[in-house]
């Protein structure tokens, strides 16, 4: 998606440690337009697939869900990353690995809002080792929901998430996928699409 | 706002210890069109404020904050409650205490997006003692903006949090506003706006 490999390119830092930040338009502050331009463009790419629900995870995918489903004319549901005394007990929970945090967490979600009669989009800002969405794989077999694909802005094609879940027979449309990033001259390249 | 009001009547449950669970709507599964016409109503009220920005708080401040957005054409910035190593060290941050989570935690929000020359729209998906409006306050007279008001869609009116902001001059417009709940019955009385 040209708009956002240009943002990626016009507002993205890269940092050490593979860390690309987009907090000025993605992840922190979000620029509501092209988000919805994100929305838009996953629904042309899944409009077929017989979506009934986007499946997300706190914090970060939760707009882009929002905008995107908008487009779909479907609930969200988000995974969440904590207990809430306010959740019910009856949950599924998978074990995620963050990149980002640098530590395990628990995700969630109440089984009331998966079901094995469910299409399902995952949507997430980031795909680098891919945990974030083996948690919510886990959780949709569990559920045995159908998985019609993953909705990814940023692809770090670099990183083996990407490869793993496209082996696994997985559909994944990534908008912008980062081939090499370079923290010393914060030079960005992506993969031709 | 009438359609939220009958939304929380039919799908809306009233639990021990003050807690309302909505979380098939509102703040796990989220119903789009509904937060789209609260994002509409949010406009409708804020419209001649000046607003140019909108924050919330993760998590379920976001979608309601993102749908928001797009009547008021401006960018979202979500304060986060937890310090990731994403994060710049230059944050702003407040301390909050969970009803929620019954604990307190740290509000962060980066000080590249909020500036004195800002006039912010609160949105908050509750309304119940305040401490989360309490924080993001605290942030914007850190950082000098001006804040138009708070957008709530749900206030427990029996708990103190709206009066008290009310109290201090703040301009608090709540979609629905809980006069009495019961747990026991189920049942749930609105006050009249």
């Amino acid at each position: 998606m040209k708009e956002l490999e240009e943002r990626i390119q016009k507002d993205g830092n890269v940092r050490e440690g593979n860390i690309l930040k987009v907090d000025s338009f993605l992840n922190h502050q979000l620029d509501i337009g092209l988000l919805d331009d994100i929305g838009a463009e996953f629904y042309r790419l899944y409009q077929d697939a017989g979506i009934n629900k986007i499946v997300t995870i706190e914090a970060s995918g939760i707009a882009i869900a929002s905008l995107a489903a908008r487009y779909f004319h479907v609930p969200v549901v988000f995974a969440k990353k904590a207990k809430s005394r306010n959740l019910d007990g009856d949950l599924y929970t998978s074990v995620v690995h963050s990149f980002t945090y640098g530590k395990d967490y628990n995700v969630t979600l109440s089984k009331k809002f998966l079901h094995a009669e469910d299409t399902v989009l995952l949507i997430d800002d980031f795909l680098a080792d891919g945990k974030a969405m083996d948690g919510l794989l886990d959780i949709c077999a569990q559920a045995g929901a159908k998985v019609a694909g993953c909705g990814i802005c940023i692809e770090k094609g670099f990183q083996p998430g990407g490869a793993r879940l496209r082996g696994r027979g997985i559909r994944v449309e990534s908008l912008a996928i980062v081939e090499s990033m370079d923290a010393a001259t914060g030079k960005l390249c992506f993969r031709a699409q």
